[in-house]
């Protein structure tokens, strides 16, 4: 029986008369049965189709019997005596060779002793696999012919015809046919030009570098087995190398060192080592394109190896044209193109870089290009699949530049992380030492390979960082900045399964400045408005350690100041333990001033600088370390304000205050006067409701402040999160505040961040400050003020201590007289005073003035105490919590009436060893809040109009207040990076302390002023 | 001179002595000179590199006579009589072939006349272009040897020895060499098996269907036309198809159907047509796994087009295995494989899906495998550039297979939006006309290049939008789903630059279920604890028209009821316009609640069956329509509360309201008894202080509520975007709260994320009410309770009148009978109250109950109203303004004496003709809010114990206030999508509102009590 090619079918030719008809008949016999399966499976289910479902099979399910049918994606017998396609996708069947009919034995993996049996009694298969063919020698693996290396495999003559042996031919290598077997051994064509460049024919010539070339063979089995033709050309490339023309052989020489990490040690056997060899010895050639590292006809791997050449490369020469932000001469494009060459020396293309030629992680175009945009911070780092189908793109090597005006190139230095020399990696060190190179790959999945090309890789290199580094030149104000560096670090994966196998890449663009070489800088003009406001900003940062030093220095005077203002307040002259803390809290104080001063001018430096310039003149510093000095200052600042704050609180919490009732009983007025000593309870007690009701207005302005904090943080958090201003503080230079979501969004920075929240917070409280001041205060409420009107109607003064012999004094006494009445009079005196129809408040005759600083005298002081002390010696807590119940009501009362009466008749002069002057505070005074004067004889009463004992009051703190919010608002923030949770937290802490202030300073009132806690509501 | 090939470098062979001679002289003529030019550039500049920068040349920049040298990157002059090499990367030089050395015009485009001439006289290059060849014929365009169709070139012997002159050779077709010319026309090679298969030999066989092969060759001119081999393949397609036996054939004619959008006309002269034509011819060959659409040998294109048949195919056979978010047996991946041919019609691989191959959107894999999760809603549209070289991956035909267990596949019917039947877009209309097919193709280069393959395409057909849906089976508890529907739409895109120019493409997974199926589920079974609370809402969802009707009737009643109530209290008879009127605005109020409850009864519905089913049985109502419809209840139940919450605010702002002072002057206590109807101005009037500090601290809980407004918006912001809950408002099933920045992260379901805010707003209301109620009130503070308590203490009761004839009254009579007394009486009164040593503080003697629903008789409000007619008349704001200035002093002061002396007569029995009564309340009067008995004769006090006078301030009505802050916070955020938004300008909100209570509840308050405004601070 004649043998004969089978077709891609279900049957064989040569069975195909019965094949064809056999199947034809099942098929006319199936059909019905089919039909009638089908209408009965109708009856039964409405539904027609069996849901069309079908089962998986993939051609590997397929057995050498069955190939796999395309068309009904399943597996299909072949004919007889065939076998499935050993390769590809099993979608054809084959004939198998043999001697007589007994066994389909062809494309076995045979012996080389059934390989010469074969020779003499077996056909073996044709080349193209639809025929046999007896052969002129021995049997490949696969069963077809095998000739000599260098012979060609003749099956067919010219027309076609098949011949009955085979036969193996020689090519003609010498000139003028210059053949030499194709990459599939079966025809004679035209050589490498490489050869016949070197020798003239198609034949190796001599050569000198044997052993290093065997070397290389071996490097190349080792680390890139490409196809036989190709590995021939790999072995031609380092013999026609030596002889310095080819240019393809040479480029493919520098793509097997760069896959080989540019890495060589001193002994030359490997494909860096050879380059390098050759690049020595090709001197004589002289250089390419002006640069003398790079060699004629080779490609430019190195720098060269000088020490301290990476230094000089990297920071002498700056880019001719600067990077500009904005108007007209707009220049922010980072424009790279590569030349990228395939892995075999071939020049492929020129690449605009952007997209994915340098980046692996995948991600959408808009927000790629965002990588070439000069200053914008570029960081991502993403984990993809080893599918090699997805790393199809990445071949080959690729040389970057940087493209600029006039179409100049710059070629990108690298810096390649795993560049070893002599076993060491040299680029990981100081950069004197870096030895910068050019060329890198992305991925290679060539090295890996260990038999043929068509194997999977066992091993995958990828360059998993890649990174491109800008550094501006100092000083610059055209935005000029030295040749980009591009770091690359590859990984080696071992590929156990590619398609679930990942593998974590990352790409990063960023910039950076030298910023202990930060100036002022001269050029703000182009800042126009801002120039002027923020002259001490840029002074402040400009020499951060400097202003630190001074403001330092200044404060240290100035709580110096505070602390003698202290010791004078408190009536003692006695330097203790105690000065000392205090001074240290007021030294915390006013660091944490400085230290948020500095701070925050900072952070506006740069947020104002960096986004507002037009040429490039200032860059961010980078993340981690640069940042860190920075935050540590913000932290330092937040804790010392803290301490300030807390010191404040608890001052505020322990202030001495009492309730001077003017009023005396109407019908035992003279009674009084003569000093009984003790009220009589008469038929017509004074009242105490107006006490009551001034010490529940005390109570409620404790927390009064000059800002709504809710509404701040609202507003703060509404600028912020809604209007977009978070936007300002992403590392790169654009101002606009609303984002696309789909554009790419740099990382934060976290001094922006500062600055803006910062800036935002004390803007906004400033805002509020002057509408509550100038707008609410004026038109709609003013509670301190009202305060003082309410003691003057009520007919009630109140004595404040905040020091011992310090303190403020409102002057209530009602100038009518009485206050304790019926609406009508009330409503009567009102009506007089709007009318100006009585006297004035004023403590003095003819004064308006009814708030005073008291410097009182110790004598008073220790009157007062003497007043107190029965109440103050059985301690506190326990009375407060019961204060209805117990007997201590008397002395209580006792004390009221006694203190009422004594301050009474200190502020009416009726004491004589207790004497006050009235005075105006020296301009000197008030500015540094000490007074020169000590009260030794007399005490001494302040005019104040600025109702600076809302001092002991939120009121009058709000800068404290502002500053800690904004300080734990920014803390906050930095840590959590949320500026939605800071909002939230700092109202939590507002509430707290106010909650702290309230509960506290209520009983702290209840305590002093011996009202009732119950009536404090 | 004998012509030789030249070689890839500037110098031709031939010229190569002189030529290199002369290279290499220049070289060392020029290396001194640069060595001297390098050492001058660093005497004048220290950086002795000039910068590395090198030009920019491209290959397309060098001229003919300059070839790109792939070292230096720049263009190289070739040697003598060569030229650049006209194709590829012009890396390369070529010789010119000519008669003599007079000019060089190989490679010209020749007209016919020269061909000839050439013949005769001159050589023709060589097919590879290294050589000159004598022709046995005429030359082609590109001035090589051309044969007659059929035939091979040859050049070579089969040693490679070139011929002196070609020769054009036949090559045999018939058996047993079957060969023909290959691709390149150079070589005799086995001819294709669809040539053998239907002739037994390389020769077209007679064929039945000339004129639509020849058609459909029009048509592959026009859409595909490949290179001349394939070409021919598809030529020969047609004509096997016709026999059918070829796999590959009918696959490709099955690609080219699909490229033209398996569009056909009646008239079959195209691919889908010819298709369509050898389908019914093959009818006899049965159908492949069992499915009659699925014609063996031939590719699957079309389900039938019987009418209705997309609905039968859609929603008839569910899958077999459901899917299952949670447990044991989660099953929530969607396993999607596709079968990839290639244009020709080779099958390619089986393909998971997943990645880049149905998706061209570009974006990081862990994004994109996001979309084959089952339940997450996935869209993402994006625009790429055309870059072919991106779109390298996607060429082929792909089909489309869900795979599930036990490796069944399930074709994914297909529907094309771009497929047309006799020029109407049949699926864009009916579902029932749709006519689904199956494979899909991403990108379409081919059709689109006009010449050969080697041209850039003209146009280029994408699949700009493809959307897979699911659509779940009604009812179903196991989470079974119809087989999902691919849609597909094409993009024709005119090409003019590929690199710049994008194309906007999308990719959608979207999942529905029939909603107006929806039924009770009774498997809640495993929601476990939450099936019980959820009953209601369950219920609620389940018919929200019939829920809507039931409560929507319920409540007109209820709104009926309040009505009659508000008719008898306000003690008119009388049905008129306001009657209707405040009908309307009580229904606005309960149909307001009945919205709110539905709303948010289907949004916790949503999110708790949704999120929490381990079985899939509900899924999200799709964006749009559906959703639009609930949307539209949140804007009403918003409108409605917003207008009751109005009604109420108004209502509160004008209540009635007096202060009763008990007190009476000491010293004549007789003469006030005796009712001289005037108090003398004695010398000890009785104080107004009492009734400004009660008047004070009733200002004060105008606007207190049972929970913290501020603290509710923080809570919740807090919990929604730190906590994270918004995440669960996110379309997928899952419920974790802290998704990674990198995952992809599904759009917003609306409905969701009103369930979720809302939820999370009512819940953290009714907790911090629990806590202010159980809690704060308790131990800390009750604002209420204090002022009681303050009414007591100060002796002075409260009437308020909400309605003409019904009101409150807060009984605050001193059980001392004094109240205006001195600290120590105070203390010692507060004293005895705490030990229970005089009476009781009730109206009535011996009970504790202070605080009265009164509904009072008209004769009594008429007595009211005159004694007030002389304030009311001169009219209110103008008088406010400057209340303290004017003469109506004396008129305010006299209606204040009068009124109190009535009310206190009244309260006191001491009008005969004004008596009351007090009884407690029927448990239905207290339930519908309505009293059965008319104040005829007497007035009603009724026992409230619960404080319900809080009822006319925001305390009482704490469920409306936080309904509407629910409302408004969802509403704000629906509108915008932004929490933090909602929650800023729900605080904003808040304080809008509780200043104008506060402001206008104060001026109303000075008004009706005359308490002079500037006491109320």
């Amino acid at each position: 029986m004649q043998l004969h090619p089978a077709v891609a079918g279900p049957s064989s030719r040569n069975g195909g008369g019965e094949g064809n008809i056999s199947t034809m008949a099942t098929a006319t016999l199936l059909l019905p049965i089919c039909g009638v399966a089908l209408f009965l499976s109708m009856l039964v289910n409405p539904c027609y189709s069996q849901q069309f479902a079908i089962s998986f099979q993939r051609p590997a399910d397929c057995d050498v019997e069955h190939f796999y049918d395309i068309s009904s994606l399943s597996c299909v017998k072949c004919g007889p005596n065939q076998r499935r396609s050993a390769t590809g996708a099993y979608t054809t069947c084959f004939c198998c060779c043999q001697f007589s009919n007994v066994s389909c034995q062809c494309r076995m993996s045979l012996e080389l002793f059934y390989r010469v049996f074969y020779l003499f009694f077996l056909k073996a298969v044709t080349e193209d696999g639809y025929g046999c063919i007896r052969c002129p020698g021995i049997l490949t693996e696969q069963g077809t012919c095998q000739c000599p290396p260098g012979n060609i495999l003749v099956e067919r003559d010219v027309q076609g015809n098949p011949l009955e042996q085979a036969r193996c031919e020689v090519c003609n290598g010498t000139d003028p046919a210059l053949s030499s077997p194709n990459n599939y051994g079966d025809r004679c064509e035209r050589c490498q030009t490489s050869f016949i460049n070197t020798s003239q024919s198609c034949v190796c010539g001599s050569n000198i570098l044997v052993r290093q070339s065997s070397m290389l063979n071996m490097h190349v089995r080792r680390k890139s087995s490409e196809k036989k033709g190709s590995l021939r050309r790999l072995r031609v490339c380092v013999r026609v190398v030596q002889v310095y023309t080819n240019l393809t052989a040479c480029q493919a020489l520098g793509n097997m060192c760069v896959m080989n990490m540019h890495s060589f040690s001193s002994v030359a056997n490997d494909a860096c080592g050879l380059y390098n060899t050759i690049f020595r010895a090709t001197a004589a050639l002289g250089s390419t394109q002006d640069i003398s590292y790079w060699r004629a006809n080779l490609p430019w791997l190195y720098y060269g190896d000088q020490p301290g050449l990476a230094n000089r490369v990297l920071q002498t020469d700056p880019l001719p044209t600067g990077f500009s932000f904005k108007g007209l001469n707009r220049n922010a494009d980072v424009n790279l193109v590569a030349a990228v060459y395939s892995a075999r020396g071939d020049f492929l293309q020129w690449e605009t870089v952007g997209g994915n030629n340098l980046q692996l992680c995948p991600d959408s175009p808009s927000r790629q290009k965002a990588a070439y945009v000069f200053g914008t911070a570029y960081q991502e780092t993403v984990s993809v699949c080893l599918c090699l189908k997805t790393f199809g793109f990445y071949r080959g090597c690729r040389v970057v530049y940087l493209t600029h005006v006039y179409r100049r190139l710059l070629p990108l230095p690298t810096c390649n992380l795993n560049q070893q020399y002599n076993g060491k990696f040299i680029n990981r060190g100081n950069k004197n030492d870096w030895y910068l190179s050019r060329r890198v790959l992305l991925v290679d999945t060539l090295s890996g390979r260990e038999k043929s090309l068509s194997s999977l890789p066992k091993v995958m290199r990828i360059a998993s960082s890649i990174r491109i580094g800008f550094q501006l030149v100092p000083g610059t104000q055209k935005g000029q900045v030295f040749p980009p560096l591009l770091t690359v670090s590859y990984s080696d994966i071992l590929i156990t399964d590619p398609n679930t196998q990942s593998v974590s890449v990352s790409f990063a663009v960023y910039y950076e400045m030298d910023q202990t070489e930060a100036r002022v800088k001269t050029d703000v003009s182009n800042i126009g408005l801002f120039s002027a406001i923020l002259g001490c900003c840029v002074c402040v940062y400009a020499r951060v350690q400097i202003a630190l030093g001074v403001l330092g220095g200044v404060s240290v005077l100035y709580s110096l100041v505070k602390t003698a203002s202290w010791k004078r307040r408190i009536g003692s002259p006695l330097i203790g333990m105690e000065t000392v803390l205090k001074f240290l809290l007021f030294y915390a104080g006013d660091l944490a001033n400085v230290f948020f001063v500095i701070t925050m001018g900072t952070g506006l430096y740069w947020l104002i600088f960096y986004k507002a310039q037009h040429f490039v003149s200032v860059l961010l510093p980078l993340p981690g370390q640069q940042e860190e000095r920075f935050i540590t200052y913000v932290g330092c600042a937040f804790a010392l304000k803290t301490v300030q704050f807390l010191h404040k609180l608890i001052l505020q919490l322990s202030v001495d205050i009492f309730f001077i009732d003017w009023e005396r009983p109407r019908g035992n007025a003279n009674k009084l006067v003569q000093g009984n000593g003790e009220a009589k309870r008469d038929h017509s007690p004074v009242s105490i409701w107006r006490t009551y009701f001034v010490a529940n207005e005390w109570n409620e302005i404790q927390t009064v402040r000059k800002i709504s904090p809710t509404f701040q943080v609202m507003a703060v958090l509404f600028l912020l999160e809604v209007v977009g201003f978070s936007s300002l503080a992403l590392r790169d230079p654009w101002s606009d505040l609303q984002r696309s979501p789909q554009s790419y969004s740099p990382p934060y920075s976290l001094i922006l961040r500062y600055g803006l929240a910062a800036t935002l917070w004390v803007c906004m409280g400033l805002l509020q400050m002057v509408f509550f001041t100038v707008f609410h205060e004026r038109f709609v409420e003013d509670k301190i003020r009202q305060f003082v009107d309410l003691c003057s109607i009520s007919n009630i003064s109140v004595l404040l201590l905040s020091h011992r012999c310090f303190g403020y004094y409102i002057h209530g006494r009602s100038v009518h007289g009485h206050a304790d009445t019926n609406m009508e009079e009330m409503n009567t005196n009102l009506k007089r005073e709007a009318e100006s129809l009585c006297g004035q408040r004023g403590l003095l005759p003819n004064t308006d003035t009814q708030t005073f600083q008291v410097s009182i005298t110790s004598r008073l002081r220790q009157q007062y105490d003497r007043i107190l002390e029965p109440l103050s010696r059985r301690n506190g807590p326990s009375r407060l919590v019961d204060a209805a119940s117990g007997h201590p009501f008397d002395q209580s009362t006792r004390a009221y009436n006694t203190m009422n009466r004594f301050l009474g008749s200190v502020i009416d002069h009726a004491h004589r060893d207790m004497e006050y002057i009235v005075r105006d505070k020296l301009f000197f005074e008030r500015v540094i809040g000490m007074e020169f004067m000590e009260p030794m004889d007399k005490s001494i009463f302040y005019n104040d109009d600025s109702h600076s004992f809302s001092d002991i009051l939120f009121y009058g703190n709000e800068a404290t207040l502002l500053i800690f919010d904004t300080l734990f608002f920014c803390v906050v923030d930095l840590g959590a990076q949320s500026f939605v949770l800071a909002a939230i937290l700092t109202y939590a802490q507002q509430l707290l302390f106010r909650l702290i202030r309230d509960t506290v300073g209520r009983r702290n009132l209840a305590n002093k002023t011996l009202v009732d806690k119950r009536f404090l509501i």
